[in-house]
């Protein structure tokens, strides 16, 4: 008996925390709404720092506005860390995020009753803004701790012109002036484990219940304007036009081609604002907001060239201002080495199936992969739905995954290498 | 020496006037806007009252909110009308309308400065609420003349669900009860005349400083819907996307072809909106409002029904749950018979250029033109811009088109045939 044959892990804690945790919403909106600024968020932090606590962790809130766990282990060191995030998008789902930070205090729980007690210390990780926040940065929390929080993103502004530091102050009863400090020292991390829902439908199109997460996507946003004539509808024929929002129509396809003819990518225009907005005006204005993802560096220049030059050519063709930006651009991140080949081993070894797959949504991983080895396991979600009401993982696959990173902690406690 | 030999439109007066109304707008917005359901639009109605009174006017405001400026003929009987609107669009132009209005205002005063008085009476009337209105209806004034203010126009609502009913009564001191009642019996008008900037740029282009116009384009409006997958954008890969913004600008494009490729006509899509709107969610639904407008009710009809069966393959394609309606449906007018060919004969034996030509635009005369015979006079609009701050005729242009207009009521008014 290998002491991963004592594990576990209890399907009715898990659904009762999920339950409870999904109750603490804005019960005003639709679906699932507890975004890291809004007033919901500190009764779920508050509430997960009791349950780290009820599961024999040592609380505190760090610099950053992180619920951190903490469980010493036979020897002092480098600590493993897991963890993910609770907060929302708005009206989002009931899954995203709080299966990584329950299912982290679940394998907890389940070495505890296991009796199995590491070499290293653990900390679990509830992260401050994994979501995009208003100010147009994510990742608030874990970016705070692997070092790429700068002073320049505390200055980015929401649409009424707030800086991420006031909202912090105000809305978060977080010091900005302190949060640049809650950065970690490599050293303290010996590796970093990730269990999140995979937000697309690879996993149920392959029948499989468990991902080996081989990467996230890079993401790069643009935003896009295009400005004509704002002409009267009835009295401009077809031929003296200058519609920004046929342009901004023709720009969409385009993006969408341009993803869609090479396979190793994605690329999306989320935003379209079209002024004045009258039935009876051409339309004189148009904003788009998208980004282009992928695993691939390269490929990701490709395509931002390509939406670059035919946003180029839509000008000159309909005689429109054009105008593009790129306000953010994450490099894709590779898990590669220590953590994703014990996390396999351990799969393999227990007979769990699983595929490599790569994210393309951002996770808290890609920032804590700055700190040292690190790694993401994947529950399906049904119909690939996120981010929406509909999101949905069975909670059997909640558990498997939830016994995977538990395995997967212990294991990687008796590497000698990290 | 003729009579108009006489007439002396004072470009001076019609300035001052033009300079003063234009400054009864709200002052926080750009450009002009005077809406009728806000709060300048009293003062400025209140003010052109004045301005007929000045000139001989009996003045009233009738059920309908349109002020009436009365003159008395000779005789009793069926009266000659000019007049249109000094309501605004949001953020529009300095003459949209209240050139109609100024003009016939003006023209009151050259016949009395020349000793002119007629035959029959003249009412110059500025009609409340032109432009489109918050609750979908346009027109308001000269349809409750004419006759085509229904009491179901009257249930149409704005976005917050307030009816145009309720409008009346709270913003404009209208009683929806009795706006039904101000309807004109036939037999009170001998023949309507509208002086208008073209709001196109036709005119300019053809080197002419006058039109006569031949007609109002029938305009349909439609509002269009297609419901997809909000996805996650990073982890939906392209081909498994129901992006209802693609399809949206799918139908855009679709729209412009179908006008463009057959030239008597237009079509624009000028509102779309796209949920849930973020950078990181594959759109999930769009909303498009636009409308066709041609001389010719078959044109119309052929392209209202391209549109459908575009809107409908797209569905198919991409799988998206797609909804047409269409909510208004104004049939082409024509001007025809006495007054055009009055004013045709006035303009050439005064040696006045002009041409012919449709207007893509609505306008009051095609409320008025239920009533009795009709016509309007078109002056040019610099670079075809209405709508918008830039709007703009020169004064020399106006005062011909007012010189234009008095003349044509001085001819219809010793017309026996009306």
């Amino acid at each position: 008996m290998t002491v991963t044959d004592r594990l576990n892990v209890s399907s009715e804690r898990l659904e009762s925390d999920l339950q409870t945790l999904a109750g603490i919403v804005d019960p005003s909106k639709l679906g699932n709404t507890r975004t890291a600024f809004g007033e919901f968020y500190r009764d779920g932090a508050q509430w997960v720092a009791e349950r780290m606590a009820d599961a024999g962790m040592r609380v505190s809130f760090d610099l950053a506005g992180n619920v951190v766990g903490s469980l010493e282990g036979r020897h002092e060191g480098a600590a493993l860390v897991s963890g993910s995030h609770i907060d929302t998008v708005e009206s989002g789902g009931r899954y995203d995020g709080i299966v990584g930070v329950l299912g982290a205090i679940e394998a907890v729980r389940a070495m505890r009753d296991a009796g199995i007690k590491l070499e290293r210390p653990l900390n679990v990780i509830a992260f401050f803004g994994e979501e995009a926040s208003p100010y147009g940065v994510a990742h608030i929390g874990s970016r705070a701790l692997g070092g790429s929080l700068t002073a320049e993103l505390l200055l980015r502004t929401d649409s009424s012109g707030e800086t991420l530091a006031d909202g912090l102050r105000t809305r978060a009863g977080i010091d900005p002036e302190k949060i640049l400090k809650a950065r970690w020292s490599p050293h303290l991390m010996a590796a970093y484990v990730e269990l999140h829902i995979e937000q697309g439908a690879v996993l149920e199109q392959k029948g499989k219940k468990l991902g080996l997460v081989t990467g996230i996507a890079g993401a790069r946003r643009f935003t896009a304007s295009l400005t004509g004539q704002p002409d009267h509808a009835g009295a401009t024929p077809m031929d003296r036009r200058h519609d920004a929002l046929c342009g901004a129509s023709r720009l969409v396809l385009s993006v969408e081609e341009f993803a869609a003819s090479t396979p190793t990518g994605v690329a999306t225009v989320g935003v379209l604002e079209v002024g004045p907005g009258a039935s009876n005006i051409v339309p004189g204005f148009a904003k788009l907001v998208g980004d282009i993802r992928s695993l691939d560096a390269e490929w990701i220049d490709a395509r931002a060239a390509q939406i670059e030059s035919a946003l180029r050519d839509i000008g000159l063709e309909r005689s429109l201002d054009v105008a593009i930006a790129w306000p953010s651009n994450t490099p894709p991140t590779e898990f590669v080495g220590v953590v994703p080949s014990t996390i396999g081993k351990v799969l393999t070894s227990s007979g769990h199936e699983y595929v490599p797959i790569t994210s393309g949504a951002g996770h808290d991983a890609q920032e804590m992969a700055l700190l040292g080895p690190a790694g993401m396991i994947f529950v399906p979600s049904q119909d690939g739905r996120s981010h929406c009401p509909e999101e949905h993982t069975d909670l059997s696959d909640i558990a498997l995954g939830v016994q995977a990173l538990a395995e997967s902690l212990i294991a990687l406690d008796k590497t000698d290498t990290l």
